[in-house]
Order: C-alpha cells, then sequence, then structure tokens
C-alpha cells in the first residue's frame, strides 16, 4: 500500500468534521453532576481525610458497578498495582510478565515488589498482550519445577502476569488465564484505563485475582488521583484494606500495626468527587461510543490510516480513541504529531515500550514485532466524552 | 511520689473547664477561609488532577512558610520520608536511626528502602531523639570505616538518621546535627507533625538535608491527604519533583521516563484546600497556643501528671496537648483512657514503640529507657484550633 502523503492534513480535516476547530485537549474530565454537592457536604462533615462515608460508599458503588464482589479504593493506580502484585505474592527476584506497551506504573509497580518485569509482545487487534505469542514464548524459555514457573535463562521464578486493557479496548482475557492456569501463574489485571469495559458482559478487572482502576485527571472519570483494587475474593479484599490503610489493628485507642503495610488510603474528599462522577459514567461511556461512530464515519474515507476498534464480544470504554497508521506511512507519525498539534488538536502517540527505557534496558523480554510496530504506528486524538456536548 | 487515686477524674475536670463538657474529637481540621471558593475554582477549571495552579501555588506558599528554598507537595508524608530518604541516599542493606516512640510511617518508610529502622531513644522534656544518648551509643556500637558509620553488631553502614519532632514540640535540632556531622550521617527530619514550629525562629524540617511534612485530616493544617518535602538544596528539590511525578523527561508528547519514579502527585484539588488552609495557619497556631495555655493553667493544679510545654529557644505549633503522667502513677494510663474517653472527651496513648511491633522486634536498637517511660506515661488530650472559639 502506497503513502499517503496529505495524511497530516487529512487527519486534521477528520479530525475536525467531528469536534471542531478546537483548541482540543486529548482528555478533559465533566463536573456536570453532584460534585459540588458532595465536595461541599464532605467540607461541611470537616471528614476530608482519610476515613468518611464517601470512602465506603465510593468502594461499595464500585463494586455494584464492576460487579467486583470487593473494591478497595486507594490514593492511585500505581498504589493499587503494587498492592495487587504484593498480595498475589510476588517477592524480590520475581518476575512478572507485562507488556512492553503499556504506561510506567505497570513496570515500576513490579520494582516495587523487587521483583522484575519481563516484556511480552502485543496483538494488534486489541492492542493488548498477545496470549497465543505469549504462550510460545513461555513454552521456550520457561520450565515448571515445584509448582513453578522458571525462567530457564534467569532462574528466576515468574510469579505473575499482568494484561493491560489499553485504551480502554479489553485483552484477550480468557485466552490469557488460560496460560496463567496452564503455566501456574496468578494473573492481575491493569484495567486503570478500562473502566466500563466489559468482555462478554462481565466488567474488566474481574477476571483475574485482583483488578485495579485509576482515577486519574485524564481517565474515563476522576477523584483528582485516585484508584482501586477490584476482587472477587473477599479475604483479598480484606487484606487489601488493611495493606492500604497502615495495617493498623482495630481497638479504641492502641496504635499497633501487625505488618508493613502503605499510607495508600484515598481521602474522603476525593472519594466524594468519585461518588458524583461515578453517577454521570454511563452518560459518559455513552458520550464516548458515540464520538467513536461518529470518528469512524470521519475515518472511512482517510487513506493509511485506521481507527481502533472494541474487540469481538467486547464492549470497550473508547477512554482514547487510537488511529493507527498503515505500515507504509509510519514514518509520517512525527508529522502527524506536529502537525495536529500544531493545528491546537492534542494528539499523542503510544508510550516509549518499556524495553527501551534506560532502568529497564536490560530486563527480560520476549521478541516484540507487534509492540514494535504498534509503537511507529499509533497515536491518541481527542477523545473528552464532552466533545460532541458542544458540536451540532 | 505518692500516686493520685483520684487522677481520672481530675483530667476529666481540668479538660472540661478549658473546653466544656463535649463531645471533643482528638483533633478536627477547620474550614473558615477560601477552601469553598478555591475548591470551586479548581473544578471549575476542570484542573483537578496532577498539574494545576494549586499546586504551583501550596508548593510557593509552602516555601515562603517554611523559609525553604524548595517545597515539593507530595499524596502525604509517608511518600514524602520515603522520597527524603532515597535522595538522601538510603539503599538496601543500610541501617537508619529512629526514634522508637514515632509514628509507623517513620519506620515503614525505611524498609521502602529495603533499609532497616535502628530504634534510639527519645529524651522527656522534647519528646524527641536524645542526642546525648545516641552519641553515646554510636560510640559503643559502630566504627568509621572508609568515610561511612558501620554497625559493628551488623556490620551494615548507618545512612542517615530520622529525628521527628513529636507532636509539634521540636527535637534538639542542632545537637542532633552534630552528631550527624561527626558519625558521617545524613539528617531527614521528620516534621509530620510540626508545621508551623521553629528553632531559634528557623522552622523545623529546613535543618537537615530535607524535611518531611504531613496534611493528614488530624494535622494542624489538611489537603485531605497530603504531605511535602522541604529543601534548601534546589537541586535535590528538582530531583524529589522529578522522583514523585514519574520521573517523565518533559517532551511535548513523547512519554519517555528515565528512572524508577514514584507516582507521588498531590492532585490539584486536594492543593487547592491546602492553599486555603495555609492562609489561615498563623491564626490556628495562634489558638492553640492559647488552648495550652488555658490547659496550663487548668492543670496547674492536677497533683500527678504535668502538661507539656515547648522546649526552651523552641516555639511549638503544639500540635497535639500531651499529658505525662508521673511515674507513681503510670498504672492508671489506662483507666485515664477509658474514663476520658467514656467521658466523651478523647484520649489516646502513645504510639506502641516500633521495637515492640512483631515486623520490628529484630530490628537493631539502643537502649530505650526514657523512650519507654514516656510510652507508659503520655496521653494526648482534645487539641483542635477550633475548641476555644465555642467556649467564653
Amino acid at each position: 500500500m502506497d503513502g499517503n502523503s496529505n495524511l497530516p492534513q487529512d487527519i486534521v480535516r477528520a479530525i475536525r468534521s467531528v469536534v471542531g476547530n478546537g483548541p482540543l485537549a486529548l482528555h478533559e474530565p465533566r463536573f456536570n453532576g453532584n460534585e459540588w454537592v458532595y465536595l461541599k457536604e464532605c467540607l461541611d462533615s470537616t471528614y476530608v481525610s482519610s476515613v468518611g462515608k464517601f470512602v465506603d460508599q465510593f468502594e461499595s458503588d464500585l463494586a455494584a458497578f464492576t460487579g467486583a464482589k470487593r473494591a478497595v479504593a486507594v490514593v492511585n493506580g500505581t498504589a493499587a498495582l503494587h498492592v495487587a502484585l504484593r498480595l498475589a505474592g510476588v517477592q524480590a527476584g520475581d518476575e512478572v510478565l507485562l507488556p512492553a506497551l503499556t504506561f510506567i506504573a505497570t513496570a515500576n509497580a513490579v520494582v516495587y515488589c523487587d521483583a522484575t518485569p519481563h516484556f511480552v509482545d502485543s496483538e494488534a487487534q486489541s492492542l493488548g498482550m498477545d496470549a497465543l505469542a505469549l504462550r510460545a514464548h513461555l513454552n521456550g524459555v520457561t520450565e515448571q519445577r515445584g509448582g513453578h514457573c522458571i525462567n530457564r535463562n534467569t532462574g528466576q521464578v515468574i510469579r505473575a502476569m499482568v494484561p493491560m486493557h489499553t485504551f480502554g479496548h479489553p485483552a484477550d482475557i480468557e485466552a490469557l488465564l488460560a496460560v496463567a492456569h496452564d503455566f501456574h501463574l496468578q494473573l492481575i489485571e491493569d484495567a486503570a484505563e478500562s473502566l466500563g469495559s466489559t468482555v462478554g458482559g462481565r466488567h474488566t478487572g474481574t477476571f483475574g485475582l485482583m483488578g485495579t482502576l485509576s482515577f486519574n485527571g485524564n481517565k474515563t472519570m476522576t477523584t483528582g488521583g485516585g484508584g482501586a483494587v477490584l476482587t472477587n475474593d473477599i479475604e483479598l479484599g480484606r487484606r487489601a484494606k488493611h495493606l492500604t490503610t497502615t495495617a493498623k489493628l482495630p481497638h479504641r485507642w492502641n496504635f499497633v500495626h501487625d505488618e508493613i503495610g502503605y499510607n495508600y488510603r484515598l481521602p474522603n474528599l476525593n472519594a466524594a468527587l468519585g461518588c458524583a462522577q461515578l453517577e454521570q459514567l454511563p452518560g459518559f461511556l455513552a458520550d464516548k461510543r458515540h464520538l467513536f461512530e461518529r470518528y469512524q464515519s470521519a475515518f472511512a474515507d482517510v487513506k493509511g490510516v485506521r481507527l481502533v476498534a472494541e474487540p469481538a464480544q467486547c464492549r470497550s470504554n473508547y477512554w482514547l480513541q487510537t488511529l493507527l497508521l498503515d505500515e507504509s506511512n509510519a514514518n509520517q507519525r512525527d508529522a502527524v504529531l506536529t502537525v495536529t498539534n500544531d493545528a491546537g488538536l492534542m494528539t499523542r502517540p503510544a508510550w516509549a515500550l518499556m524495553n527501551r527505557l534506560s532502568m529497564y534496558s536490560n530486563a527480560p523480554k520476549a521478541p516484540l514485532p507487534v509492540a514494535e510496530s504498534l509503537e511507529r504506528r499509533l497515536m491518541n486524538i481527542p477523545s473528552s466524552s464532552g466533545l460532541l456536548s458542544v458540536m451540532p
């Protein structure tokens, strides 16, 4: 396929045909509900900090929305990943399988456990961890010994895998669960980007041992900063709450802690914002899906690029709308980024693959042909749920 | 000295003579300033998350208030300690000197660096780390080798010390700095409790290499949850900002991180609250000093107990008002706690000494006679800055 030499201008035109001239951010939050009411109520109660009714309500609302048996609110998505990995038994010297194509938090959380990330490839349809390639890689480099999956090259235990639902598109979680089962790995879902995304009607983050969410300001809904651990194991949920609240034993006045815990509590103030946002989430999701449909029409005739759609049997939250340039146009990626950003339409490329970062350049990894291709070709375009509300 | 068998009732009477019948919390925040205005402005701007003008303003206001050259806002005091220890060069296998009488965060932050806390004694006047006892202990158990302070018993490097300004009363920081200098130790001040407390007119947290603050809901002022790193070293301040913001390199669109960093950003929403609170801090401090004076009169005639006053040449923020029972009345501590709490006057004892907690029971330690005595005799009484505003 030949390159499209008008691609940057074609992309600007297609985006503007949907959302207007801009300037437009990549993703902005919307506060059209009870945000102000709940924040005021929180302030008036004086319970703005580490305990309060909004924390309890946010946790129970999150559990209800996702269908998880327990949701534990924490200070951000990175903290949620750290605690989930600890509770999955990840310990010093272990390896943890991650997509090379992910945000830095997924890899850093592994290091916080004194473990090593082991990067694997993605597949082009879902943008998530490739189950087939992963199985082939593990067959090649691991052996089972004493019920553990051992990396023959490093001699270390591969303890867990952390698929990430990229830009809200669900990874092939059922196939990944089968690999985890066959290789005796724990599976933690990094669902930071996929609140509202489902696989066969079931919410992402509820398939593995635990799942993690993020409510950073750039996400589909926000608490300012915040995150959550999801689990269907009530005892693990209790342990997550204990570990994230300094592992203090309940007592009328004594301060006794029974293990090394973390101060990962979500303040009640931020939970108040979260309760208001969660009420509006179904509307945000509908608007984001509508935006996808409009973009899909607009990009149908643009040569050399495709808009990423949700995988079969899945519903995506369409957190960040994603364009993939054809390979023949990959060399125009930086030109497209320059022209769109210069035009006031904020766009961004994929994260640098984790294995390219200096601190992870020696980490174990599988061949990464698809992740490398996606890195060359991928970009996100303006995706806020409110974009169409100002357009006809 | 004989015991006072009416002590519980005497204490209830003395507290009530100052602050009324209750019920009273140990410490409640006050929101009488621009909290509403700034939170609303923050929400309306949509910048509620990890960047925004309130974060910048809060950092510059904190630097101005404390006199530190740089303040970096972070997600809580524990995160501030963790980053300060990392920047002080604390690494796996090191030991860090801490008071046994402290909140769990001080010790846990050391463990997050894969280092070991080494507990030392406090002194009864300031309730802080005892410089004389520390010097004697270090003379006994350490030797200098290659510019490092080595614990002869464990063979490990003692890298740093973290004095904590207990309940807002400044530790003997000048004497502790001299010990740090003589034994080649970095000194980080845990000033979580001492915002507004000064030594010879200089703010606590600005004497050591770095200092750390907390704005948890129970503190003199609050951001819901939050903290800060203080330093007079501009380069260290820059490093603290980089490490706490995921170590991302600035770029128009690229996502490249150059070291293992942390997601320790204070959300703009919480910083907005902090800006409003900081404006009121001088008033909070004046009210807390006034409360101390009123308690001092009320307890002057109560036998068997004394109210802790600020050390000489220091000003305390009087965060938590503190009673010390005489040794002859120490056996009444739990009775006093029971009677006061039953009466609706919230009181609490000292934290369990760190060396008593299961996870720290094998950590290296100095003799702890004073900390053990304080643990037996100490309690905090209702201390909110607003208590007198409802009294004549």
